[in-house]
């Protein structure tokens, strides 16, 4: 017999059929057993009446959480009062004729359905918590936001590349990025794919990555993380600087109709708020922005090179308040604040022609103009206190003529994180790694190593 | 005026358009300049009659390849002897009204168009060599591959997770990794998703991964490179491991499918063969495979526990003579040389449920079924000499239940290169990591470092 899925169970009733799964949970009523079977359509309620056959009846009494089944049986539509209206396939149930063990599973460490562990322990037991159907609807909405920008940008004639992760040195300025034993050199993780992005505009005009980036981050906050998946896009032969932040809009609104439509069960679960998708996004300067922080909250921030957390709060808050909106724009950060490629405002050239958008109180995207003429990128990136000759292959893209252009990237976990209202970016990352943890925890997993280097 | 792309011209006749794209040729017949004004869709023939408006006329005599430029002009029906079949827009071209520069380009240090260069030389200047026709084809083709890939696996329910990069060991074992100086800690960069996929499946059932693999490849050859594009797949209750090979077939099968549907253009541009779809892929064990081998060539490598690349040539003969294949299975390699993870054969526990599938000589995808019960698994990590406690996290998935498994994994720039003939794998890959290169060459990059340790 070939195995059906669990969704499929209510259009077979009255006949066999075979199923697959993970013990979702076992209830013995006297004699007659209840397993709640799992498999990745859903969850079915197996009845189990022991029988003449000894060897099934021992079998299903040993059977717990988490072993793997295979159940052949009869749908049988339910008694009226055992229906269950939240469960897809809450009106019918599979009465068990046969019953086989896959792979049997250890005693739980605790309840992964009703699941209130604290996160260092949801992320010791990864491999396990991950079959929590809430956290794993995490990871569905994650998948659709990845192929949904993917999606999106193809249909706008936007080529996808692979981005390297090993780079030749730290592109992006500051200590915070690994170093790799290469070879008898150095090298470095992609802090971003900025570099290589820009030099395929020389090749295709507009392109996109979905890229593993790395951030050596020296301390533990709830918004970062050492290893996250990059979403970027860059765009050539742009009119102005503004394309880019129209682009934003379309891929962000794009991204939250699809979520929309794909993952309507898994944003019902986890009760998240799909932003309202007739609101354009506000777009206000950051002085600007510091006289309104300054307006309402007392606190004078105003000669800040940038926006802090609780500015970022703040001004999120006025643009629900005024626009009803989860987002805002805000723009003309200072020269100084940004990396050596971006291009300062020719009205104003204290300030560049770049943006980040905030979504419910969170920098979500960065983005902007590049400078694209050779002269002046070579200018800035002395400027910056960088040896040319280390940025020969990617001045190149420049000193053969590249258009006008411009992008943005962001992290697909804190998009998650932030729709989904998580306390903690670690929720919405599969395996994450940050100065304590790459799986399990370093101090346990390299005690010896650690002790070693002491004794040294 | 808004923009339109190159394709679009023939649309136009008679009308103006406004193009902008980087500057092919420069072809002067006196006083007249043809310019050949390359974008993202194709090449326009523009025509330049010089005027009253001097800037116009000097800035036309500067213009050189690889400029960038935005035209203003009439598209007109060409002449009918001058119309150029071979192009997609051949039968017009753009009479120049308004000439503005967007960038200008140095010299070029060679002929990109037309180009001859070494694959050193190529590689060098990456940035530029990239806007070649052909090897832009290539990087279409490897786009399709990878979306393809997405494509057929998404369709057949199984869900993409990203896998991460840094790891806290070296997984599969062996020499060939790159070590990451992570914080207090030692860390590795994954040589393959395996053993997240494999957990993976204990959540979704079936998964699939596209991420960066890295080998620390100590010797340069033309079919391997330090860091590549896995393309990974992974199921969960399988009937048999013959199940996965049926899977490579049909993904296989339809990647290139979806080339001959969207990539036509770049196929017939690079001249590649698409395989026979309608012959199956033939399946031998590795054992018939050597005994073939010494029938045919008289060599007898009958007693090697693997098949070294000449015998992989030698079988890939045998297989499109005998059946017309350009592929071919070799099944059941012998324990010894796989990993952990793989399943006997119960019927010969010499030999492994694991296969390689052989396309045009060269081994592209490897897979099989893995181990899925605890106890087994545990054994034989002990038996391969690796400590039970570095995989506790990754053996949480089985000490909770596992269904049987099984999976198989290939690099796309292997397929890439394999399908279009090209001699090296650096050929196929956008940015090629190796011993002597990351971007630049790095003895040329990091001479400073290089002395400096050599003097220690």
């Amino acid at each position: 017999m070939e195995r059906i899925l669990i969704s499929e169970t209510p259009k077979f009733i009255g006949q066999k059929v075979k199923i697959c799964g993970w013990v979702d949970t076992v209830r013995s009523h006297g004699k007659i057993v209840f397993f709640d079977l799992r498999d990745r359509s859903g969850i079915a309620q197996l009845v189990f009446v022991p029988g003449k056959d000894q060897d099934i009846n021992d079998l299903a009494k040993k059977i717990n959480s988490e072993w793997v089944v295979e159940v052949e049986g009869q749908v049988n539509q339910r008694p009226a009062k055992m229906i269950n209206e939240k469960l897809a396939t809450g009106q019918v149930e599979l009465l068990v004729e046969n019953l086989k063990v896959l792979a049997e599973s250890e005693p739980l460490p605790f309840d992964i359905k009703d699941l209130n562990a604290s996160l260092p322990t949801i992320l010791d037991y990864r491999p396990l918590t991950l079959r929590n159907e809430k956290i794993k609807a995490i990871f569905k909405i994650e998948e659709e936001v990845i192929s949904s920008f993917r999606k999106i940008l193809s249909e706008m004639d936007v080529t996808e590349f692979q981005s390297p992760s090993i780079i030749p040195l730290a592109s992006e300025g500051g200590s915070e990025v690994f170093h790799i034993d290469y070879f008898d050199y150095d090298a470095y993780l992609a802090q971003s794919p900025q570099l290589y992005k820009q030099i395929m505009v020389g090749v295709f005009e507009r392109v996109f990555t979905v890229s593993q980036v790395y951030r050596s981050e020296p301390s533990i906050t709830t918004r970062h993380i050492c290893e996250f998946t990059g979403l970027d896009a860059e765009m050539g032969f742009i009119k102005s600087w503004e394309e880019i932040m129209d682009t934003v809009e379309i891929v962000t609104k794009g991204i939250f109709s699809d979520l929309q439509k794909n993952r309507a069960k898994e944003i019902e679960l986890l009760e998240a708020k799909l932003p309202n998708p007739n609101v354009s996004f506000p777009k206000i300067k950051m002085r600007e922005a510091q006289k309104i922080i300054l307006e309402r909250t007392g606190k004078d921030n105003t000669s800040e090179p940038d926006l802090g957390p609780e500015d970022e709060k703040e001004i999120c808050k006025y643009a629900k308040e005024k626009f009803d909106s989860d987002f805002i724009f805000i723009t003309h950060y200072p020269v100084k604040k940004r990396p050596f490629y971006t291009l300062a405002d020719p009205n104003d050239p204290e300030y560049t022609l770049s943006f980040d958008l905030l979504y419910n109180g969170l920098e979500l995207i960065s983005g902007g103009q590049r400078i694209n003429d050779y002269k002046n990128l070579i200018a800035n990136i002395e400027k910056w206190g960088n040896k040319i000759e280390n940025f020969d292959f990617y001045l190149q893209a420049f000193k053969y003529g590249m258009p006008p252009e411009g992008g943005f990237g962001f992290g697909a976990e804190r998009m998650v994180k932030q729709f989904l209202g998580l306390a903690n970016v670690r929720e919405a990352t599969i395996f994450p790694r940050d100065m304590e943890r790459i799986d399990q925890r370093l101090s346990l997993l390299q005690s010896d190593k650690k002790k070693d280097k002491k004794e040294i």
